[in-house]
């Protein structure tokens, strides 16, 4: 059986320059390890925390990034979208387009990206309980789309906090639908540094090994060569460096959890 | 000191003719109490639970709809947008557009809204905190436009569930804008049937006296003449002959609460 | 209509002489405006967040003093127990048993407070939905005693943060038992400070007035001369010198809930 | 390196017979994994939902059933105490003495425990942040006595619902003491059934393969010959004829874990 899909890169599109470096370790490092791997990075942060947090390169230059990589590369890219009528300019580059844990009860913009018959991996709202999914992924299924991923990045826990359910995963699970287990948002606590998120990166790893010992179809992590100096989510991406050794051990879970699958059935 | 102000209708547009009737009656009892009313209803429901759930007459027939209340009764109105490019041509009906609390960090939809000019209500989103608004207004003031309104509709508690934490009325007064209480949004039941949202319309009156004991600029309230049949919202939204009653009581506490103005200062 | 009762005095016994002092200020105060009094405080601070925490002077001394007060100004006076065996010998003394919020699904000590006879008021636990109480009044009404009083102290939301959900006290007051609102215990941040729990005093009136304006029984405020030299809960206690302002709005509130009361019936 | 240690054993002591029958089938299951077991059962449950839920069999005749199973089997026993004169004679027969959550904060108790030198397994209250539980385990310790082992059992969550926020396990490590993972009181439903808690089964064993993939000390299961006829926490206990496939898998995970130690340093 396959291990996990990988769906990584850094929170922002920063340059041609830093996302070729990114992708060329992380391409890499699922060679070697036989993961499959789909490239992510924003071409817009389109509801940062404050007005003066920087918002990316756009979208014409994000997305002829996106390209250049996806080419080079031979794989598969995904970016997030954020209005309707930016679906299909963006399904023409991106192979998966992400629909943003706010904005994933949006119904036009789960239909128009639904349209594009590219796969679409939606984020649970962390004001979501995870049987509403179900609801969220009918959408984009009445297009004919049935591409769908369903991702958990934590639940609303207080003020500033988020916390993973992990029963969230077998629970999203039985949609049908793969799930993937998003460990760097996981740990943002939203608003937490005034006017930005802050984040503990150092929790990410651990929860990953956690959502593998249940079982997810593949896992979101973002990483970038010096994330404290990153534009955005710098509090939870981890560093390039430790991806390798990360990886390595995160595929011993998911194989032994392959081995031993569990019979929760919802 | 002038009264509490009011905005409120049924929560979509249905016809001009329930359109005219609800604003007729809601017209005749503000002025009869000497309350700012606010006439609101939405062209578009743009994020239902499920995509079964009806989404409303569009924008062209509702802001048609709603400059004819608007002309016939000389009252300002209210409706929500979702998208950047509808900001524009919905300010030229609307004196108040209002930004939905799931889309509330978006930036480019707070910054088209703050370009029109109108005034801004932007419900707090469910999974922030209300500390945290205080960046969301600065978007739409960066634009120049300080007609800024900040809306308390529930945070988060668990699944399916909201609370009003009420410390938030006097935490969000501090950014020195205008605070609404919606009353009936706070009692919404998030996916609770399942494939819709339910609420407890019960609780709507008296959290709105909590709400004017603490001291609010406005309340927000859906109302419509026969909740149970409605296309959305019916759970919450207070049946239109209750309203005068509801009103008269309220402004009693209103008026209490002027008189005996707290002194949080946060 | 009788206003509310209140509850009120130092977090715990201190001295003879300081509850002799607070004794005869709020005795005064409620005589002067007809609010029937149950002056409050603690012998033993049983649940410390911290081992350092001051427990306070014990059971004997602590019962010498409550009799002093309780006779010199013929006031009704309320203390906590924590043990069932306490029950008996502070019923001597004490007109209401006051059960802890933690402790408040300990069945034998609900009953050891029932069999006295005496009053008992039960806080919520912050682990209890408002509907769970009515099977914790039941264990102390099973005795035969019905001299039941629930009183909400504010639910855990997400660490070290409480929130009032204001629905609860229609939803306790369901139980036919009168329903106290908790003003200064809401307002803890438990644990907040790392070794003992903070809070914000000066969202307690506010938060009071919205609890008489949905209508209450009774309000809890503890009080102290000095609350920042108290030796527990001084981030949260009301200065006394504060009280008979506060009280005399309250009252306002109070009285305009009584003449429109609200129609909730749970 | 040692497996992890099991606590296992029905919620309540119903009889001899049925203490033995389960003893023998876990301590064989046991010996054949080479994991450690200590048996839990208890003697009284003193904070049950409702004043009609079954109390169990009291102190005496528990006491006397647990050290029948000790001696026969040669393994040590744990049991939870309520009240600070309980501890000294559960202590008499009972290796490790159990806190229960909503006891967590009461001093007496905590260094009751302590005092008698038994091991004391103190389960995190549903209401404390898991940093909150140093405090906790220094009561223990301030009487010399650092046998203590901090337990995770889910943290509120909206109402009648609890949530485990994995990243508990290594902050509570970051303690010092062994973290062990309640498994079945981790899916109640606290009050869930009205008048009793509810809960899902389906989903302890899973979240036991997560709390052993961060790592953990040992794990806590509740079991029973016929769950859904147990006179309390049915709904959460996992059949024990499912025990030893159950425990052959999590041991792969813990195996993994072990060879594998996560770097998180708090």
């Amino acid at each position: 059986e396959a291990p996990f899909v990988l769906i990584a890169g850094p929170c922002q599109i920063e340059s041609l320059q830093q996302a070729t470096e990114v992708a060329d370790a992380l391409h890499g490092i699922a060679t070697k390890l036989g993961i499959g791997l789909i490239y992510k990075s924003s071409f817009d942060k389109a509801n940062r925390t404050s007005i003066n947090g920087a918002r990316g390169v756009g979208m014409a230059q994000g997305l002829d990034i996106l390209s250049q990589v996806r080419a080079r590369f031979g794989m598969p890219v995904l970016t997030d979208v954020h209005q309707p009528d930016q679906c299909a300019p963006v399904a023409e580059v991106a192979d998966v387009l992400q629909i943003p844990a706010f904005l994933c009860r949006q119904t036009d913009l789960l239909l128009a990206a639904g349209q594009t018959g590219a796969a679409v991996n939606i984020k649970k709202g962390q004001f979501l309980a995870p049987w509403d999914m179900a609801n969220v992924a009918a959408k984009v299924a009445s297009t004919g789309n049935d591409r769908i991923m369903l991702c958990e990045r934590g639940t609303s826990f207080g003020y500033n906090t988020l916390v993973n359910d992990m029963r969230a995963l077998p629970i999203m699970a039985g949609t049908g639908h793969p799930v993937i287990y998003d460990a760097t948002h996981s740990v943002q606590q939203p608003g937490g540094l005034g006017s930005a998120s802050g984040g503990q990166r150092v929790f990410a790893p651990i929860l990953a090994r956690a959502a593998l010992a249940i079982g997810v179809a593949g896992l979101f992590i973002e990483t970038h060569p010096d994330p404290d100096t990153a534009p955005s989510d710098g509090a939870t991406m981890l560093p390039l460096e430790c991806m390798e050794d990360l990886l390595t051990t995160l595929l011993r879970y998911d194989r032994l959890t392959k081995q031993n699958p569990p019979d929760v059935i919802i």
